[in-house]
């Protein structure tokens, strides 16, 4: 996530350097070919208006529709946030104030942590070794490295312990069916992610966005009644570039875990998870949070 | 599902060339018409500006409502993935570790699976006597054939295949009505699907655009002061093509199991939720992921 | 519902006919006005576009609006469908196999058909009679006649069936709460019908849109330089007879309970649930579904 | 709510007829303003396009989330009638049927209605005292009357005689714990309708839309070439007084709690509510509905 | 929140005064280059509508996505009243009548109004010692103190106490449950005040915007055909003031928790839950609104 403060000039403009150059060469091209044709058509600049007006109201969809994909990532992530301080309090609840209790609570903590930071790094496509390792015991670390689906193995991990206290009678039937509820709305949360980052946003959004830009490009140079080689080519480039400007933060915003400067903080949405949950418990020490130095948070 | 890496050009061509061939034409007869025609009218070309502005407006509004039943379609499989993985461990949670339970389990893995799968076929109007015949047994075929809904029926047989563990005392009360809450969960998902797939788009808005559109490319040539013919029809053919395109691409998105590289990735999907779910059952072998050569994935 | 194969032309017109006639003669007036009047005004066309942009944006949030109210009485369609098939289902899964269950299913079947085909016909505003006597004992028809909420009245039959098998003990406490609470989601799709059809739309709207399309057409030939007759009158009639188009449009989808073409195919909706449930509870002999002639089901 | 068949065209007229006089008066300024001074401006007209275009998307999305405002509170009361039938129907399915039984139900039917008309009447600032007294008994006419949030009063007296229920052993853990759930449902019903009547919609919008309004009204005159008292000063009165007519429709909207003809229709839908809870539980005597004979509903 | 009656027209003008004076002053620089420039270009205005027709709608879709998040603050807040409210009704519910339990009551009551205030504060990162001082005794203080996370230590002293209620076989099972899910109710409401605070809106729209005003700014005085400097400066100056007085408002709707004027009324809702509840439980003195002298309530 960008953080407020402070935010790097060149972060934009590294962004759509490629395409505005791309832009400017193909606006002295038709500036040129417009120069040297031999038939000079003019065309009326209400059809630049025209379009125009087409490409900002797709691009304001367009845009919409990425901050919704956005919006709707973080929002898991803060679902994830309040499960996982339900999820904890529950069992502090339903669980008996015996010593043995407090290293089994311990326990579920950790896994609940190791469950959100790995799967931060798994939507990021990450190694999570050091963070099984961190977390869990070795036998789970393998049982997890196992499986197809990471996380979705941690949280199983969880429905066996909880079953084994079930077996155990300290829960009842009720409390232990209430608990897998918390646990499904974990799943639920987990499943809105990978939705959002294996479903490509639409290709053809993307490819019709392109073809008005380039219409509008192509078309813009013969809607100037004179010549002006000055006038033409920085205003031909300067509007498409900030067309695609806008279409790139949109393009940013869809893919909210990349690993990039725009992404979803989900390293630190884990760690403030870790700091509550182990405030909540009454753990020994607590992590000091890292500042960060940079202009985004991960 | 359209994929983002490799896509074909004339996946898009292919889908405008008729519309586009149409206008072509059209606007040749007009501005031959307008050649040849005894009063010359000049048409203040603001009036394509109102038009080219109301066409924009409704073309953002449609593309808007397809993208929205495309993504509606999306969630629903999400869900889809949720509610499997949330029904296998809730049973895993619910079982005692008998040796029975686990080739239990392992009937309720593939008849969730045999459901995913015949779910995605049958909006899809394909045959799924294959898939039945890998994950059912012979009986169960037969009976899931005679249903006029045949993923009900499936569902229908998990129902039936709960109250039998109900009635032999190995589910309580309140686990088996909470397994009956996770049903009701696969089938809200499976009405979403059906009721997207069942509900027509509204044809008076396809039959608005087109009299915009074509209304448009009629006033269009008139605009123009002067006539050239190069002018002219490309501009109009251009113009009317970008704005089929956009239409085409909404009526793509809107219809999400048809059948077609932009569907929701049913099978894909469903082929996930298998090797979760005999990940989380510890299978002997998972089966090996097809890797797709094509620019999308079904 | 319009269906999407085969739909009558003379439909759309006969929609807009009256109005666009209406406005035919209007324009015929102003332009005869401005012909004769003594002072020539000339309106600059950039007022056209500001009115014809304020109606365009006006119409496409309206249609938007429209279009929400009718997809929301699609979706709580497709919840009863849903709550149908799990209320049945649910009820499959807490009785015991007895024969005497088997009747007693039957008549949860009837009844709940007997609800999903009395509430479109209430909604419609027709004649229950036939639905009543084809499903329902004589002595619930009389009961179900007489209350102010013919529906309502039937999902209460419900409620005691269920408090009956609860009194017999056939339902646990736990099950029998939980079939309430299926009752109570059909009672809110019910509600949800309800709602959209006696909320009148904003009034307002209507008006509002009349005042500017009117405008438009007042103010449009004053804005043409010189005066041709037959560019002027067919010029006003199209674009403001297209505006209307929508605006039409949009009032048809608004109201999806008016016994129209455009309604939401409830009657349809109701004979699939009809044959999904006696499909699932193993009827004799499903109805065999009517092929609808029109371009429409309802 | 304005009802659909007849509508009086002086409660559209009323309602921007102080600010239509202000912008005619002040259209009247600036074009003296324009006659009389040494130095003729022109504007070029374009500029009135933007801002025209600009107010005209300001006031699409301000109707757009007035609309949203009016929408919520119609299904906050559409909820109360889905709430208000399953809290009866439940306590019929859940109390035995004893003679005693059918009294208790009845208070519970007239404590229900009483809160139904207690909060329309409180949301709009009305007396209330009447309801009280028509529906309940007087020693809870009193607690209620002290208390500082008269419908929440009346929800804990339903909580407090479903405790008494729970006491006598009528009701089970489980059955008691529904119905608390029902409770909670109004509760939320209740908080939505406050929320709305308590949240003033943002004061800077209604400002910058005047700050809009007023620039345009200001810089039109000068964007005409020639100057003509009779088209500068109607023009301009009427394209702004459309302006204005489209703000205050969404200002009505936007507060339907107020008493006005525009409001959501509490009365009449608790009217309903009681005419349906009666007709459950066969009261005697249904109240007649009286029949409207103004423009709108209550 | 500001008010509806009295408010400053400072209020408005403070906010973009800095800004505006910018736009001044980059006007002049802009058109005095303008006129002793060598080379006078003059750009089409259709350019500068072209602009303008995008940043408004990039205005309108901002200010959408930000009333979206200031009304998604306040709706988190209602739900917390309602889950305030039916909290002490539950329990109010399912305690019998003992002497004992008034004060036991007195305690959740007051838990509950130290909760609501603690968040309010916590989120306007104020101080709070006064505010648990004022509602929880001296041991519960300390331990709250040393949380990294205070309203959630609440919470989890919430779920401790219900917990000791349990033990104490004053709640059965799955009242306790019950109780725990609206302790989870709030503990969502906490999280997604939470997320809109901790979330900063994306940083490029805010830079796009800034690059289109300007953009705007620049442009502008180039497509005036002679140059007036008095009509230039000030219309360039107006038009780009306008379009960042409607980013400004914008950006104060978006940040709802940032304690100034615009702020969702946090306090103000807090009283009304403390008065609320005490009127509930039979508090002996409710406390006495204070009346708000300003053009807000905080």
């Amino acid at each position: 996530m960008l953080l407020n403060n402070k935010i790097s000039l060149s972060f934009f403009i590294k962004n759509i350097l490629r395409q505005a150059l791309l832009i400017f060469l193909f606006a002295n091209l038709i500036v040129l070919l417009k120069l040297y044709s031999p038939l000079v058509l003019v065309i009326p600049i209400t059809i630049a208006v025209i379009l125009g007006t087409c490409i900002a109201l797709l691009l304001a969809f367009r845009t919409n529709q990425a901050y919704d994909r956005w919006w709707e990532a973080r929002t898991a992530w803060g679902a994830i946030v309040n499960d996982s301080r339900s999820l904890i309090r529950q069992l502090q609840m339903f669980l008996t104030e015996e010593p043995d209790n407090e290293s089994l609570l311990h326990s579920f903590v950790e896994r609940q942590c190791a469950w959100c930071f790995v799967l931060g790094d798994t939507l990021r496509g990450q190694d999570i070794t050091d963070r099984l390792h961190k977390f869990l015991p070795l036998s789970d670390q393998q049982r997890v490295n196992r499986s197809t689906n990471k996380p979705n193995a941690i949280l199983l991990d969880h429905g066996l312990a909880i079953r084994r206290l079930y077996q155990n009678q300290q829960l009842t039937d009720f409390q232990m069916v209430q608990l897998s509820t918390t646990l499904n709305n974990l799943t639920d949360s987990m499943g809105r992610c990978e939705r959002i980052k294996s479903t490509v946003f639409p290709r053809t959004y993307t490819f019709n966005m392109q073809v008005f830009i380039y219409l509008f490009a192509t078309i813009l140079p013969f809607c100037f009644d004179s010549i002006h080689y000055l006038l033409d080519v920085p205003l031909v480039t300067l509007l498409s570039s900030a067309f695609i400007l806008i279409e790139k933060s949109a393009i940013q915003l869809q893919d909210p875990f990349e690993n990039q400067p725009t992404d979803t903080p989900m390293t630190t949405i884990a760690q403030k998870i870790e700091a509550d949950l182990k405030s909540m418990t009454a753990y020994p020490t607590s992590p000091a949070k890292q500042i960060t130095q940079t202009y985004y948070s991960l």
